[in-house]
């Protein structure tokens, strides 16, 4: 039942962040500590459960990649608490609870998102290293760093704060704005296993595969959010409910369909999990 | 004559900066790109001048090391644009001019800030890569990581901020605050062709060197910026205008004294340069 291999593999992964912070927490930074946990209990966990089952598709221990997995939920919390700080989206709640800079203040929120990029770098370059060949670590690097910067993270936060301000855009820039805000890390989560093998013929279908599941999740997520969320600039207000829900269909089937010759029925029903989800 | 020297490292390395982000320049984020623009015009280049000088103790290329050096200027950018922020020391000035959150706005600059930390990730995993093992690459990057997170600067910020609000602190305090916030990335930027190369004996003379050189440096600043920051904790109001200038001539002296067996005399100018500067 995929419910409950979510459900294992998420408290695998929250083992392993509490236990790797845990061992970096200390008196003088207490603040930045408990901020960064506050933040963490908001995570669904859902780019590290797809990269722990992109990783069974290649018989790799999941032991081997808990600090990858950890690394990359540290970037997506941190990428939540500056989004939702005053000068960005200004969000006082996330998922019913207060958000980290309504919880501690604005200083320890920025501070603790810039404490979660270089801690993800540190898990990759000290932990996931152990694993795997140098040089493929390096490269998985060099992807992370590309898909937080300008063409990735930061870039399409910058595209959907223009949005808000400035009504003249088309489906295509949502689109645009999508892939880097949501899918690259999504992408990312799921190519991960193959960049750091080496595996180039499987990394381009799981690369597919990460990139279809992005769009489909976050129109999914607009379907969900629809009722707080009406001022923001979705691709559901561009396109109606109806559509929406039949493309997110259409992008799961693709989804499915590129990653066939993998024989991953674990990332199958994973895709259409997150298809059926209702939070 | 080391002022010579300075400036045409100087521009080497922004020589080296604008091109990278040159090609990183796009349309749908551009005010991103301005943005790091202007707050790189604002620094001096302390960073990569310091690693530069260290490299040629190793007799290595300058051009091989330009991206480590480039990295680290992201990096030391980075942490002006958000210290300056409103929720940090709200500082509308740096330098005499507008700071980035002043000229631009605050999401562009927080932003700003986010994209130059895996901008400094990807130098160092894409382009430092090519010139060294991917062994020692690695290892750079993990102890860049620690340098920027709550063993480093962020830590260092923050107890800088509680400082602020709470005037309960002894000097050694204010000393650890110091070698997070300005020390350690001084001390990285010595030692990262050490760290490059796996010279461990060397990398422990330059450790000491960068520690007791990046005090002085934070001493002089507080001399220099006596005036305008008034209101800050720092070891020149802990300690006085004579002692805050004989510690920074010590200091000096135990740098220097700490890299006599490398017979750098160019790391030696460079911190006799840096106790006399005078901004």
């Amino acid at each position: 039942m995929i419910e409950r291999y979510v459900e294992t593999q998420r408290q695998r992964v929250d083992g392993f962040l509490s236990d790797y912070l845990e061992q970096r927490r200390e008196r003088a930074t207490e603040k930045l500590f408990d901020a960064i946990e506050y933040a963490l209990a908001s995570g669904k966990r859902l780019r590290p459960i797809l990269l722990l089952a992109s990783a069974e598709a290649f018989h790799l221990n999941a032991e081997k990649m808990l600090s990858t997995a950890a690394a990359i939920e540290c970037f997506h919390i941190y990428s939540l608490i500056h989004d939702d700080l005053p000068a960005m989206d200004n969000s006082d709640f996330r998922h019913g609870r207060l958000s980290t800079h309504k919880k501690f203040d604005e200083a320890t929120a920025i501070l603790a998102g810039d404490t979660l990029i270089p801690l993800g770098f540190e898990l990759l370059a000290q932990e996931t290293a152990k694993h795997f060949l140098a040089k493929h670590t390096l490269t998985l690097i060099q992807t992370v760093a590309h898909v937080l910067g300008s063409h990735g993270l930061t870039g399409g936060q910058l595209i959907d704060l223009d949005f808000l301000q400035n009504s003249d855009h088309t489906s295509d820039d949502l689109a645009l704005m999508y892939r880097r805000k949501t899918g690259a890390l999504i992408e990312l989560s799921v190519s991960a296993p193959a960049i750091l093998l080496g595996q180039a013929r499987k990394l381009e279908r799981l690369s597919r595969f990460g990139r279809a599941l992005g769009l489909a999740y976050q129109l999914i997520d607009d379907m969900l959010d629809a009722a707080e969320e009406a001022h923001k600039p979705t691709l559901l207000r561009a396109w109606g409910l109806e559509k929406t829900r039949t493309r997110a269909q259409e992008l799961t089937d693709e989804a499915i369909e590129a990653i066939q010759p993998l024989h991953s029925e674990r990332l199958e029903e994973l895709a259409r999990y997150l298809l059926r989800r209702t939070y």
